[in-house]
């Protein structure tokens, strides 16, 4: 694994991410590998600047077109700093979110076009995509029931969304694992935690070996 | 001009757009006329907060590609928010600097490529261009000269920037005046102020009546 191996999860709120992916960095560690595990913002100073210009609760005018683009030049940011030097380091890198979830929230839910948000996503990515996506694919009402339940979680802007909303973003992870059938891998994110983490591993076991 | 009429400046460092433009501004007030003169953040929180990340000095990591998104975010705010509210109203919108800052600077001189720039600004303006986009042409040598002997101006990341960089956002803007000739009027910056403004409200004379 010269060159790195790129992962990332996705899915609607309260698929259980955080959570799978602490059991995945756990493992891989103990197998002996580099891992290093981020989200998009991930520590970069200027991506954190920009995300807390997303998702402060006031910004109740921010348009839907100013958002994707911030989410791009979050990623932009985030992608050079941290995830290319890691990769060519020959890590292993595991991400909450990526390129996808501008396409679900923005592209399909948001309603901006699905290839618009690609067009600018492409110009923040250049090329770097994921060699493996894992598409933790809950049930809206499940996912939200769960957030809902969970005290200790911040509640950011987009928890706040109707149902509705997210019943959206799930149809929009459909059309862009039409778009990337290969890539992108679907676990059922409605079982029990333990058995998600089971299929999640099955399926970067495919890439690394144990 | 029940439409409104939309004028951006463009140019150089030091090219004398502040100064002109209260002149434009107080000219067309006194003939009676309802004028919104701003600038790309203007007031709008949002855009402001992230011109606060675009020209922090001590953002020496950001990647270009990271700025010419943030523009295009701060943008797309300050479009939606003030210039085509005022645009309905039939008010005239002067605004110091608009897509074409981005081509020349981010697409051309900082050598991003002009198409992919383009593409992410027009994902941010939906077709909005100027009516009238007068373009303050100065020699680069000229424009710092003049910043530097002005000691109430704010120093920004972007004046630090090298002698050959201004040299290669003029050539920018030349590009950008090759592939919109109709909209663009080439205004001698080299002159003194008061040339400069006789030869801006020329230009405007043509679209709005004395």
């Amino acid at each position: 694994m010269s060159k790195g191996f790129f992962v990332t999860v996705e899915g609607g709120e309260g698929a259980g991410k955080t959570t799978v992916l602490d059991q995945i960095e756990t493992e891989l560690i103990q197998r002996g590998y580099e891992v290093v595990r981020t989200r998009e913002p991930g520590g970069i100073r200027i991506a954190e600047r920009i995300r807390t210009v997303i998702l402060d609760v006031t910004h109740t005018e921010m348009d839907s077109r100013t958002e994707a683009l911030l989410y791009a030049a979050a990623r932009r940011q985030h992608l050079v700093e941290k995830v290319i030097p890691a990769l060519k380091e020959g890590k292993i890198v595991l991400c909450d979110r990526f390129l996808d979830s501008s396409l679900a929230y923005q592209g399909y839910a948001r309603g901006i076009g699905f290839d618009e948000v690609k067009a600018i996503n492409e110009f923040a990515i250049e090329g770097y995509l994921p060699d493996l996506t894992l598409f933790f694919d809950v049930d809206p009402q499940i996912g939200l029931t769960r957030i809902q339940s969970d005290k200790d979680r911040e509640v950011n802007r987009l928890d706040q969304e109707k149902l509705e909303f997210h019943e959206r973003v799930r149809n929009g992870y459909q059309k862009v694992m039409d778009v990337y059938p290969e890539r992108i891998k679907v676990i059922d994110a409605n079982q029990d935690v333990r058995a998600v983490y089971k299929d999640a591993m099955t399926e970067i076991n495919q890439f690394v070996g144990r």
